[in-house]
This record gives structure tokens, sequence and C-alpha cells, in this order.
């Protein structure tokens, strides 16, 4: 079965996000007032082969761990879609 | 009321992706089989005070529009949720 996988990364709590500061200053100098706590992360998507929801969820588990991630600084989020479960 | 804003930028089909091409091919290199069409994007996540959704919504399209992505050669998703319908 062919997996539709979504890996949000994003900073741990406390960690340094300077991109996110950068963003949260530029929208402040464009005039955009109100906004608070941006952060800034990474998306990767792919598809992946796999023989079921588990077997891809422990592929890309590892795969974040080994490569995408950096998990002492980051923290990753994993969405698979199934063919079946996908919305359109 | 303050919403929970998340926004995904992503390469327009057809535009040249290197990043998500390195990755692929990391992840190729580092034996991970059945991986395909590797794209990555950036993520964008902040609160935003606004009246309701639709001025939180009109809010962001023009943030994005102006700074977060370049609508040339990206595409964004927003994804707005108010603290009623925030999920744990």
């Amino acid at each position: 079965m062919r997996f539709e996988i979504e890996i949000r990364v994003t900073p741990r709590e406390g960690i340094v996000d300077p991109e996110g500061q950068t963003i949260g200053q530029a929208l402040d100098n464009l005039g955009y007032s109100g906004v608070h706590h941006v952060k800034a992360g990474r998306l990767v998507r792919f598809e992946l082969d796999a023989d079921d929801t588990d077997q891809a969820r422990s592929s890309v588990d590892r795969m974040c761990e080994e490569l995408i991630a950096n998990p002492v600084i980051e923290r990753y989020e994993v969405q698979i879609r199934s063919p079946e479960t996908a919305s359109p």
C-alpha cells in the first residue's frame, strides 16, 4: 500500500527560534498587530510504500530520528494517510 | 478572540525543490526504500488576535501574500483554530 506522509518539525519549547522571531518582527514592522508566539518549522511530505499503517509509522519514526529532525532540539509530528482514509 | 494559526508553505507543482530532492536522496542512501515524491516546505505557527474567523483568515491571507510565502513559486494552506474548536 502507498501512504501519504506529512511530517511537521518544530523547535522544542525553550529552544531559540530565530526564524520565527524574524517573521514575528517583520509582521510587526509591516503593521500586523495581535500576532503572538511565532514559531517557524519545517514540513516534509512524501509517499511511502508499506504493508500497513504500523509499518509505515515505525519506518517514518526512524527516518525522523535519523535524518529529518534533530530530536535534541526539535520535535516532530507525523500524519499518515492511507489511500482509503485520504480525503479528496 | 485569540486564534491558533498554522500555515504550510510548499513549492508549487513543477517548481524545482532541491531540499526535497536532497532528503529523498539521503533517505535512499540510508537504505529506506519505497519513498516517493519527497517535498520540503515550511511551517509557520502563531497566535492571532482577531474579532472572528473571517477577519483572522483575511489577515493571514495578506500576511502570506506579503511576507510568509512567495505566491509565484509557492502555495500555502492556512489552518485556523479558535479556542472553542481547538482540540486538546
